[in-house]
């Protein structure tokens, strides 16, 4: 069972992480088929933190773990951050493959997204 | 003539910023039969700030403006310091219409790009 894990920032205010808790969800409703667990996880500052993240993914029967990064730039949260937190539990667990989706702003379609939003 | 000011928060690392405007320049060729104008503009630490970008659209010709938040979560970024920078350009231009879109997080089609880049 492939497990995925969307990983936000996370924000001091609350309604912030529940917005990427909401994406999470529809996700685990549009990708179940290819996903038996979804899971939101946070860099900082809101729960789960990426590695409880996907320990939880784990506990669920995961037996890949795919981390899609849920930020607009490539800063060095996606290329340094996230792939930090993520190393020791890819340590922890050698036979389950534990990879990192290109981040949402590298996404083509992210500029029809912006075309329809402008209308 | 339309203008289209696609607004982020603006980094320290110009990297960011120039993904922002590349966004920008890729609007600017899927918008232009609605857009004649389309620019980058930055809430801070980057230029053009917000205001800068108004004027910069209506010099070039803008009858109508539209501010396109690129942001993920509806955080005080968007619910307020996006209309405190717009507001003393609607002022200042009262035949202008200056209006702010929805912000990008709120795109239905966030979930979609997100299943296709898990894939």
């Amino acid at each position: 069972m492939r497990g995925l894990l969307l990983v936000a920032h996370g924000s001091r205010r609350e309604a912030s992480n529940d917005e990427v808790r909401k994406i999470a969800d529809l996700l685990r409703q549009r990708a179940g088929d290819r996903y038996g667990a979804v899971e939101a996880g946070f860099l900082e500052l809101a729960d789960p933190l990426i590695p409880d993240g996907i320990e939880c993914l784990i506990r669920q029967g995961a037996s890949e773990v795919v981390v899609l990064p849920y930020f607009l730039s490539a800063g060095r949260h996606v290329a340094q951050d996230i792939p930090a937190e993520v190393a020791p539990k890819q340590a922890q667990y050698p036979q389950i493959p534990i990879r990192i989706a290109p981040y949402l702003g590298s996404a083509e379609g992210i500029v029809e997204l912006l075309v329809g939003l402008s209308e």
